[in-house]
C-alpha cells in the first residue's frame, strides 16, 4: 500500500470536513421524529461511496430505513470483501451534559488525543468508523491499488435492532455474496496497544411494567396497606442477583460456554490497570460477578443491568403518592453459547414467577442478539493482525469485548461468512453517552490500515 | 341551627358556583410556574370572607406564599374557633388520566355520589371542604346565629409543606389566638358511616441518590464490570424492609407507642370490608406489615413508601446504558412518639451505610411532620361528634387516619390549641389522583354540619 501515508497528508482537512458533514445531520434512529435526518444521511453516504469511485450504488429500500450499497468489482475471480457499518446514530441524551451540541461537530485536543477528537454524536458509533473504510477505498481505487472486490453495505437501523436487516440479507442474498466481512464498530485497547475485537456478548433486552392499584394513592390513607409497585419492582429486581453477583434466573448459565484457564491465563496477560479503569470512572471500586476478574467480566461473563427505571412522582419538590405502575428497561448480555429468546423466556418466566400476587406484571421483549466469538487462526484474522503489524508496529492483541453487535451473527447464517472486527476507537471515546468523539489520529490511522487488510486477505486467500 | 337546612336549600346553586369558579383556578404551589395562580386563589378566598360576612380581612404576607386572614369577633369573653384551610393544590400529574380537564370542573353523578360530585383538582382537598366553612359562616352570620368569634386562616402551602406557617404563627400569636382550632382536610368512611378523625401519621420525606460511574457508559463494554446506580438502588431500598414487611432501619420503632389490645379490639369494630378494599384497587392481595389487620397498617403503624424513582434511559424503545445516577423519593408515614427530624437522621444514616463503597449517596431531606392523637374525652370531641349525630343521625365513630397534617402539631406548639378535624370526604375522593372529586352531597352536609359544631362547642364551654 505506497503511498497511503502520504494520501492521507495530502487528503486529510477533506476527510475530516467530509465526515463533520455527515456528522452534522441528527439520524437518530430511535426517534421517528428524526426520519427525514436518517434518510437525508443516507444519501449522504451513497454520494459519498460514488465520489470514492463505487459503482451499483444504491439506496436500497427496506421494511424500516434504507440500506445504503455500492461496489467495486475488478475480477469475479478474485475474493469479495463486504463492509458493514451504520450511518443512524444514538440519540444524544442527556443533552444538558454536553459540552458541545452533539450534531455540531467540534475538534478539541485531549489528555488521550493530543492530535485532537471531533466531537459530535456518531463520531466514533459508527460514522467515523464507517467513513475510514470509504475513504480507504477511495485512496486504493484512485490509486489503482484495490486488490480485491469490495462490496458497501451501510443500514440506519442499527441502533434500534436492525430489525430489517435479516429480511434485506435474505433477499438480496446474491448481490451481498462476498468471502469476508468488514465491520469497524468496536474499539482497540489504547492508541498504543493496538487490538481485535475477537468475541462480542449476546443481548436480550426487555421491558417490564408492574402494575398494583389500579390509580395513583395517597400514601398517608393507602400506604403500608397495599402494595406499591416501585417498591415491589426493587424487591424484585434486587433478586435478580444473589449476594456474589451471581444472576439468579434459573438455568440462566446453562448454556454459557466454561471458558479454559488457558484462555483465561491468556487474557489477564492483556494490559490492565485496574487503578486507571475506576479512575477514569471516579468509582472507589468495581463490582461484579465474585470469581472472576475486571476483565473477564465485561466479556466472558452474562450480565445483567437495568438500563432505565421510573414510576410515581419525579418532578420537582415532593409528591406523596403511591404509584400505580413502575416500569424498568432491563437487558442482559449473553457470552457463548446463551440463546436470546430464550433467554428472554426464562427472564420472564421468572419474573413472573416472583411477583407477589398483589401486582399484574407485564414483559415486552426487545430486539436480541446471538453472541459471537472468532477464531485466531482463520485467515481473516491474521490478515487483519497483519494489517495492524504494518501500521503500528506491534502485533495486536486479540480481545473478547463485552459489546454486541447481533448482526455478526445473522451474517454468518445468511450470507454464511465470518466477520473481522478491525475497530479503532477506544473506550473512552464515550460511545452512547454524552461528549462522544473520536480521535483525529484514530481516524487516520484506521485509513491507513484497512488497506493493508484488503491486500494481505487477497495475497492470503490466492 | 334553625333553618339552616332551608338556607342550604335556597342557595344550593350559589354555593357549588362559587366553589367551581374557586376551583377554576390552578393554585399549584409545587410548580413556580403557577405562582401568579395562586395569589389569584389567595384573593378570591379573602372576597369570599369578605362576602360571608368576615371583617379585618387580610392577605397576609409570609415568606412564600400569603395566609388569608379574615374573622368575625362577636365578644372577647365568648370562645374562638380558628378554621384553618388551604387554598394550594397537588400537582394534578399525570395529565393524561383525566376524563375531564383537573382545572375545569364538572359535576357528574358517581355510583357513591348520586346527587353527583364536582371533579377537579382540589374539589375535597381542600379547597370544597374550606369552602364548606366560609358557607357555614356565612350563614350562621347572615343569620344572627353566630354564637362565638371565628378566625380563619388560609394558607397556599399545604402541599409543599406549609414552610412559612411555623414563623407566621410565631408572628402573630394574639391575632391568631383562639380556644379550638377546626379543620377539614380529612374523611369520612362513608357517607351513611360518619367519622372524625382522631389520629394522623407523622411524616419524613427525602430524596436519594446514587452515583455510580461519573457518566453514562455503554452497558456492553462496561456492563457486569462497574457499579449500576439503578442496580444499587434498587438493591438498597429492597433491603429497607424485611421478608414480614417490616423496616430494618436501626432504631425506627423504637418511639413507636404501642396501641393497646384494648383500643386495637375497638379499632377493629369499625365497618371494613377488605373484598370491598382490593377490589376498589383491583388488587389480587394487600400487602404490609405482618401481624397487622389492613386498618392498623394505614393508621397506628408507620410505612416506607417509595413516592417516584428514576434513571437512566426512560424515553421510546432500547437504549444500552448503564445510567451515572439513579434517584428516588421516599416517605415515611410516621405514629406517635415518632419523631420525623430523628426519622429522616436515622435513614439518613442507615442508607448511607449500606451503600457498596462502589457509588456515591446523597439524601436530601424534606418537610416533615409530627403525628398527631386527638383523645375522644376533650370538650372539641364531644361537641364534633355531637354534631355529627344532629345531622347525620348515628354517632360518628373515632378513626385513626393514615394521613399527615403536620402543621396539626405545630399548632399545638406555637398555638397552644387542640385541632378538630371534621372531615367529610370520602377515600375514594381520589385526593392526590387524577379525577379528584367530592360528592355535593358531602359538600352540603359539611356545611350543614359545621355550625352545630359552633352551637354546641360555646354551650359546653360556658
Amino acid at each position: 500500500m505506497e503511498q497511503i501515508k502520504d494520501y492521507i497528508a495530502t487528503h486529510k482537512d477533506r476527510f475530516l470536513s467530509e465526515l463533520v458533514e455527515l456528522l452534522k445531520i441528527p439520524s437518530i434512529s430511535a426517534d421517528t421524529a428524526f426520519s427525514q435526518d436518517v434518510l437525508e444521511t443516507a444519501k449522504a453516504v451513497e454520494k459519498s461511496l460514488i465520489d470514492a469511485g463505487c459503482e451499483n450504488t444504491e439506496i436500497c429500500e427496506t421494511k424500516g430505513y434504507p440500506v445504503v450499497y455500492g461496489d467495486k468489482i475488478i475480477d469475479p475471480d478474485l475474493p469479495t470483501i463486504l463492509v458493514y457499518g451504520h450511518y443512524d446514530v444514538q440519540p444524544p441524551d442527556p443533552m444538558e451534559l454536553w459540552e458541545s451540541p452533539p450534531f455540531e461537530p467540534v475538534i478539541k485536543k485531549t489528555e488521550l488525543h493530543p492530535d485532537g477528537a471531533i466531537f459530535a454524536r456518531g463520531a466514533c458509533d459508527d460514522k467515523g468508523q464507517m467513513f475510514m473504510h470509504v475513504k480507504a477505498v477511495e485512496f486504493m481505487i484512485k490509486n489503482d491499488q484495490l486488490p480485491c472486490n469490495v462490496k458497501f453495505m451501510i443500514e440506519g437501523e442499527e441502533e434500534v435492532g436492525s430489525d430489517s436487516l435479516a429480511d434485506f440479507l435474505e433477499d438480496h442474498k446474491e448481490k451481498l455474496s462476498n468471502d469476508i466481512i468488514l465491520i469497524s464498530d468496536t474499539g482497540m485497547m489504547a492508541n498504543d496497544v493496538p487490538s481485535i475485537t475477537t468475541g462480542l456478548r449476546g443481548l436480550s433486552y426487555v421491558e417490564v411494567e408492574v402494575t398494583g392499584p389500579n390509580r395513583d394513592l395517597h400514601s398517608g390513607i393507602y400506604g403500608g396497606a397495599v402494595p406499591n409497585p416501585i417498591n415491589v419492582l426493587n424487591k424484585m429486581i434486587a433478586s435478580l442477583h444473589d449476594e456474589n453477583n451471581h444472576i439468579t434466573i434459573p438455568g440462566f448459565y446453562d448454556k454459557v460456554e466454561k471458558v479454559s484457564d488457558e484462555e483465561r491465563a491468556e487474557m489477564a496477560k492483556a494490559p490492565f490497570s485496574l487503578d486507571a479503569y475506576k479512575k477514569a470512572l471516579d468509582i472507589a471500586d468495581v463490582q461484579g460477578e465474585k470469581g472472576y476478574t475486571t476483565a473477564e467480566r465485561y466479556s466472558i461473563r452474562p450480565t445483567l443491568d437495568v438500563n432505565g427505571i421510573w414510576g410515581g412522582y419525579t418532578g420537582e419538590g415532593a409528591k406523596t403518592v403511591i404509584a400505580s405502575k413502575a416500569y424498568a428497561k432491563i437487558s442482559m448480555r449473553l457470552v457463548p453459547d446463551q440463546d436470546p429468546e430464550e433467554i428472554t423466556e426464562l427472564f420472564t418466566k421468572h419474573f413472573e414467577s416472583i411477583a407477589p400476587k398483589s401486582v399484574k406484571i407485564k414483559v415486552t421483549p426487545h430486539h436480541g442478539g446471538l453472541p459471537y466469538v472468532t477464531k485466531t487462526d482463520s485467515v481473516g484474522y491474521k490478515a487483519a493482525a497483519k494489517a495492524y503489524q504494518a501500521t503500528f508496529g506491534k502485533t495486536p492483541i486479540p480481545e473478547r469485548t463485552g459489546g454486541s453487535i447481533p448482526i455478526v451473527a445473522l451474517f454468518e447464517q445468511v450470507l454464511e461468512s465470518k466477520t473481522i472486527l478491525m475497530g479503532f476507537g477506544l473506550d473512552s471515546d464515550a460511545i452512547h453517552s454524552p461528549n462522544e468523539h473520536f480521535g483525529v489520529w484514530n481516524y487516520l490511522k484506521g485509513i491507513e490500515t484497512i488497506p493493508y487488510f484488503y491486500k494481505y486477505y487477497t495475497e492470503m486467500t490466492s
